[in-house]
């Protein structure tokens, strides 16, 4: 057997059954070997961001990881951006990179990249098979390493030699690490402090924002009258009626500082303490006020959700959190789109077991709001703030989801890094409804010229202008095989949106909105 | 003065007036400062990958770096691909990448990350400014730096403080280094060899294929009896009617072995010794025969032209070299489209003074015949390997030589990674006509699975097939703007591509033509 074949049938074994893909000649025997497998799906994305972003929306829905495969470091480049989000949402990925031939590397042909220096920055694990017997074992490492905890991102850089290699056989799967348990004397402080008269506020993340960790931390809020806050972009938030509510801190520093004005205890669990996204001229980095203390319950490795528990419990907190305020949805709007009418139309619209995937930068202020009361739903946001990430998540979350609606709600500008998704999604007829946004502008950019204190001119404002030409995302749309529509009011809006979640497959709705800045 | 605006004053004072950006919150002050310089031209791209690729088609032209202004590591990572081409093109970029403020990058914001890491692998120079005092200063240095010889791509980071920092102050330009001259015991030692009986041929690359070099060339070519040979992949190679004509290296290793089989003396000049563009099993790596001796004239910072013309000089060959055989321009052909129909409408309607950005692959075979009649017209190749290129490349190009006609003859695989060029051509109403060979599938990794001994099965196949759904290219060129039209027989294509190269501005041809493979 030759490494491919061992390669992909240890990562099948290792639970590793799906792999997104934008292969080159490097990798035509990992290619070939796919015939060999017939568990490994093999999907096909036109660019590798698509790629890179589909293998994190995928982990994660699924909690394990897709494998991507990659050509060389230009191939791996185009992919960074997402790896990057993947790295920030701490979610499992394994890339597998093809390379040349080990022998050919000193012949500095035109592909020759450093693979391992372009994937330093995003891959906390990564390693170049040697040889076809290593490349199982190795795959297997690979795996076990994505796994973290928290999840990661694993490189494995193949070379052409070591893929088509005889000599190879399988490996069995290696055991991840569990997460930690934290010590009863962490819970004890914390409830001590929790006890306390001072406001304190609980500040959810990453793995402890599914329903289990949401419980706990709706029995601690219950008991101790500590509110509930997340992340601002966590990787995936569960959320609608019946869970207990939290509140995301702003994207704007000005916002995080009033949601924190009157805390006096900030607990993060699985969350780091909150910075601004930017630095602007005169404004503090660090978030947190002067009078407020950080105090950690869990981090990194750590079991947040059990950690919850035991606090609960340690506060004696009863077996249910108080629930919610029940938000009623709103009702249709009607009139001319904008921002918050679109937000209406879905919160009135998102159907049980939605998985949303928003990237809709500055129209999304009203959403959370606005879907609140919706049935339960995931939503999936921008972890590591690089743009052109909501398609591909929709399009790896449909892939690992495939009975459950995927909303993609995307910004005009955001959406054409990636614009690619558009045909995959047509090519696997994955059940995603993608609303753009078009508002015709880099709207944040807008926002944050003046943020920064720099004067625009009619250059700088240019350069946020995206209406000369208008992109017409229904011809971008049909050009990649998904059937697409332009509304311009909330009822058009709410017809489109009830066919496409009515119909399976892919569908694009482009709503005219104006720019809120 | 604040530091964007010294360090654009500066690099407009060392000829760089054009700017292709992408960028985001963190060089709102380079935006901002673009209005208190007219002389810089910003020029917006949607995609990372345009903007530096249009940067390398700019330089490639102007013979002087564009300016590339990057947001942070994701955007820097989403242009790598074509910056890796760029360096292999050996043109002079210059990329600004912003970042974080110095003091708020230990805040590990989301979108913190190792820009200089990143840049390593595609940048000979890369630096980040310290204070807003240095940045002037180290723009100055950049331009220097990327212009070699030979061209290479600088990087200077700029954190968002000393953007926006004030007391700096414009710098003069800094010198750039020159040509060296090669030795005349170089040229004495090469002359006694082309003197000798055996067979012997020039390799010519970079800056000598140029109408200077390709004189000197066909001069000794004359006088000697030497086969003038190309670089694979040139940058910039000056061809067409009336020059002498050089017979570029094919891409697969069997070409190669055929054309030099019989030579025994390889002169490069400017050019690498061949290799392998892949490593095939079993097939070498290198492609220089066993019995051939490789010699240089002239490499890396080398005066290839004096070095050509001394060599000339020094074989008594006669101020001018042997024009190339007159080739007749091909008729257009009639009937249903081929890759080689289309090479024969563009061979015979190719304009004088045209621009050829070529990233054509597997429909490319017999592009080169067909045009060597063609009026005196440059050719630009993919150089580094890295598909994405060609409609980037094409778009500096139109911005670097607004009064040429510029012709992108594009595949339909490559052309979905950069497809985001069209827009930017659009909104700069840039004279591009874009030919799309839609053979629906990637030919070029059906051909290369059997190349390299991997038996494809239907999974396999399935990931080179682009025909489910289609690409609807008239759609995708229409929902960004250009005007655009589907074709299916030779008489469609000429009369198309008449009128586009009639008409100013960026036209759209989707020539319907199938694979070769």
């Amino acid at each position: 057997m030759n490494g491919a074949q061992a390669l992909i049938r240890t990562l099948v074994d290792a639970g590793v059954d799906t792999c997104f893909t934008n292969p080159g000649t490097s990798e035509m025997h990992f290619v070939s070997a796919l015939d060999t497998v017939p568990e490994m799906r093999a999907i096909l994305g036109l660019f590798e961001g698509v790629v890179t972003g589909a293998a994190d929306g995928y982990a994660r829905m699924a909690d394990r990881p897709a494998t991507t495969l990659l050509h060389l470091g230009s191939g791996l480049g185009n992919g960074l951006a997402n790896l990057h989000n993947a790295r920030r949402a701490r979610v499992p990925v394994v890339n597998i990179v093809g390379d040349h031939a080990t022998y050919h590397l000193p012949f500095d042909a035109p592909l020759t990249s450093d693979i391992a220096g372009i994937a330093a920055g995003v891959s906390t694990w990564t390693r170049s098979s040697a040889t076809p017997a290593d490349v199982a074992r190795d795959a297997a490492e690979a795996v076990a390493a994505s796994y973290g905890p928290p999840g990661r991102v694993a490189t494995l850089i193949l070379p052409a030699d070591v893929s088509w290699g005889d000599g190879a056989e399988p490996s069995a799967p290696v055991s991840a690490e569990s997460r930690k348990q934290v010590s009863d004397s962490t819970v004890t402080e914390i409830a001590k402090i929790l006890r306390s008269d001072e406001k304190s506020a609980l500040l959810l993340g990453g793995h402890v924002l599914r329903r289990a960790g949401l419980s706990a931390a709706g029995r601690v809020g219950q008991a101790a009258g500590t509110a509930l806050l997340a992340e601002t972009f966590p990787a995936r938030l569960q959320r609608g009626a019946g869970l207990p509510a939290v509140t995301r801190l702003g994207y704007l520093a000005e916002f995080v500082e009033a949601q924190l004005a009157d805390v006096r205890h900030l607990i993060l669990v699985d969350a780091k303490s909150p910075v601004s996204f930017f630095a602007y001229p005169g404004k503090p980095s660090g978030l947190v006020p002067e009078q407020c203390s950080v105090h950690v319950l869990a981090e990194g490795a750590d079991d947040g959700v059990g950690a919850l528990e035991a606090l609960a419990d340690a506060l004696g907190a009863g077996p249910e959190g108080a629930s919610g305020p029940v938000v009623p949805r709103p009702d249709i709007p009607t009139g001319p789109l904008t921002a918050d009418s679109v937000a209406a139309v879905v919160g009135a619209l998102l159907p049980e077991g939605a998985i949303v995937s928003d990237e809709s930068n500055t129209s999304s202020l009203s959403l959370g709001a606005m879907t609140a009361g919706a049935p339960v739903h995931d939503w999936l946001t921008l972890t590591g703030g690089a743009i052109g990430q909501g398609m591909p998540v929709a399009t790896g979350a449909a892939v690992a989801c495939p009975d459950r609606p995927v909303l993609s709600l995307e910004s005009d500008g955001s959406a054409m890094y990636t614009v690619q998704s558009l045909w995959t999604q047509a090519r696997e007829d994955l059940d995603v409804t993608t609303i753009v946004y078009n508002n015709r502008s880099y709207a944040i950019l807008n926002l944050e010229l003046s943020r920064v204190g720099a004067e625009p001119g009619p250059k700088a404002k240019a350069l946020f202008d995206l209406s000369e030409p208008p992109l017409d995302f229904v011809a971008l749309g049909r050009g990649m095989g998904v059937p697409s529509a332009r509304v311009e009011t909330a009822e058009e809006l709410a017809s489109q949106l009830r066919l496409a979640l009515a119909e399976d497959g892919p569908h694009l709705i482009e709503a005219v909105v104006p720019s809120i800045v």
